[in-house]
């Protein structure tokens, strides 16, 4: 089979290997039929993280299951199934309380490992029944799904996921005043998150015209397009200078991240969803501030059943648009170059045809 | 009247002062029945902090209102009322919330002002309406309430309902298991709020007898007398190895912050009442746990008035028992010291009768 090929930073090739097969009981092979490029893949593919070379890449995909371990309950060949970033044992406390992102016997996919690729025309799904979200109706209903319905359901696997994980956390409540900060797939999905919660405003800090215009589509409020201070002042003055109600952090950076603070009202809550990078928070300052700081990996299992695959199936969310450029497998390498390039906000890969 | 005047390091005096009386039409003047020593009081009577010579000092006190501005409207003179160590607007979007200690338009008793402080004859209390808990009944029912009923009344001052705001940020549910990290007041206040929310299991990190004793009297189900990695290593091993459902971190020093951390589960909050000295959190290391951090000066008045007053008034709540020593006004020397000493967790400071 065909699968995309970490070589070198800034190389990505498509390569001939192993179709994979399940390793344990409890794994199952999923026909990949859509996946996407992440944000967080341009850190090693820009050199800034470190990756083995030669390892299979992705992490984001729909698809239908193609074998089943002889442990796997819950799913059989021919289902349609959305792969979490993660995967995780579903039945420990950590499962249990909906933490499923940072479940200790689970792992990221985007470890290296062969054949936990997404970006590859099929991919091992470890702990199959604690990680998997199945797309009700089977294969039948799936053949109807339209590009934008596959467009949607592929951004449960992380992005739209992840966006209200920052929303959850945060604790959004009907009736809010929300701001975001950040403006990328994630950013984007956040302000979907917050208006699917009930905010009422939602502040969006994005710098791009082209973000600006999709933040407006997905309900944002008000744009405030600059960084820094300038930008705390302006959050502040339209929030009468109290701050926001919630916050949402969709970057990871230093200076996002005391943005974030710094425009939250006294006793909101921080969600933060941008991956820190050695980051320190000040516990004296967000302590008499009452601040609250949560957030990690997105609980992709547990937002999507509790309510982002409804919300998506009955078109009440449309999350598919952050897809802005669409490429074949044959194509990846231009699909990293025009994330990489900022040329589109995410990169769809039509892997196969349902 | 007589006040309790801090004169400097280790040394509090009882002086003559003019009596206070309302400085503007929103304050009134309270005749104060209890009063007593926090364990933050200590800070500046150690020395540690700094604090202007000859202010008058404390900031728990109940009694009765014996003058009104004219701009009160909650209150009657008569009525018997709680003040929390902070005062507060009442009305902007911070006191709406439930964040009244980080009111921007209040500020705290402490702060040295004439007239503010609670361990005297009379107090001023700026912003009445947004401020005080009334006890219902009046003069008529206050002149039925027992010593120990004034006791747990006075707790709602600030320890009980400081104990409570961790155990409300730190989200505690029922069914849940807590660990409270500290041992003084707030600490053993703690672990009734989580008990009064419902926990299944309080671990409570205790190393002195005399308190792993009151600990077990308000709900304590375990004791861990070590402290480190070792009282970490004895939390998990309680815990099956995935750590705490809420952590209510009660001392605000720099080791019982990485402990509070270290023994949460993933995806549990700390939620934080001991005032941090400089501190700063790792960002990256909670974020890849899925750890929350809130927490803050208490919501005196929202958690009185929800469920504290109550819970106290029909007898389900005795907090009133970290008083283990009592003194009058004329001895309120002997009350910091005894417990600068460690000789009382608490000291009561009986002013008048009601």
């Amino acid at each position: 089979m065909k699968a995309a090929i970490f070589k070198e930073q800034g190389h990505i090739a498509v390569e001939e290997v192993a179709k994979p097969k399940p390793t344990n009981p409890d794994e199952l092979v999923m026909r990949v039929v859509r996946a996407c490029v992440c944000g967080s893949d341009l850190w090693w593919y820009r050199g800034i993280s470190p990756r083995t070379a030669n390892t299979s890449v992705g992490h984001e995909a729909i698809g239908i299951v193609d074998q089943v371990g002889t442990n796997v309950h819950s799913v059989v060949p021919g289902d349609f199934i959305i792969v979490p970033f993660a995967f995780s044992c579903g039945t420990c406390p950590v499962c249990q309380a909906g933490f499923e992102a940072t479940c200790p016997n689970g792992g990221f996919f985007d470890a290296g490992d062969p054949g936990l690729g997404a970006q590859a025309e099929y991919m091992r799904v470890p702990q199959a029944d604690g990680t998997v979200v199945v797309v009700p109706g089977g294969l039948e209903r799936a053949q109807t799904f339209s590009d934008e319905m596959l467009a949607n359901l592929l951004t449960l696997s992380d992005v739209m996921a992840t966006g209200y994980h920052a929303a959850a956390t945060a604790e959004v409540k009907a009736g809010d005043t929300v701001a975001v900060v950040g403006d990328g797939a994630v950013g984007l999905c956040a302000i979907i998150a917050a208006q699917l919660r009930g905010a009422k405003r939602i502040i969006a800090l994005s710098g791009h015209e082209d973000r600006q215009k999709m933040a407006v589509k997905f309900g944002a409020t008000d744009i405030v397009a600059s960084r820094g201070q300038e930008a705390v002042d302006e959050v502040k003055a339209l929030t009468a200078g109290w701050g926001a109600d919630a916050v949402l952090e969709c970057v990871g950076s230093h200076e996002s991240t005391a943005t974030a603070l710094s425009i939250a009202r006294n006793g909101a809550i921080v969600g933060r969803v941008g991956v820190p990078h050695g980051e320190q928070v000040d516990a004296e300052e967000t302590f008499f501030r009452n601040l609250g700081l949560r957030g990690g990996p997105a609980s992709v299992r547990t937002w999507d059943r509790k309510i982002l695959l409804d919300a998506v199936l009955d078109g009440s969310i449309n999350p598919g648009q952050v897809f802005t450029a669409e490429y074949d497998l044959d194509h990846i390498a231009q699909a990293y170059d025009a994330m990489d390039q900022r040329r589109t906000i995410k990169s769809l890969i039509r892997v196969s045809d349902i």
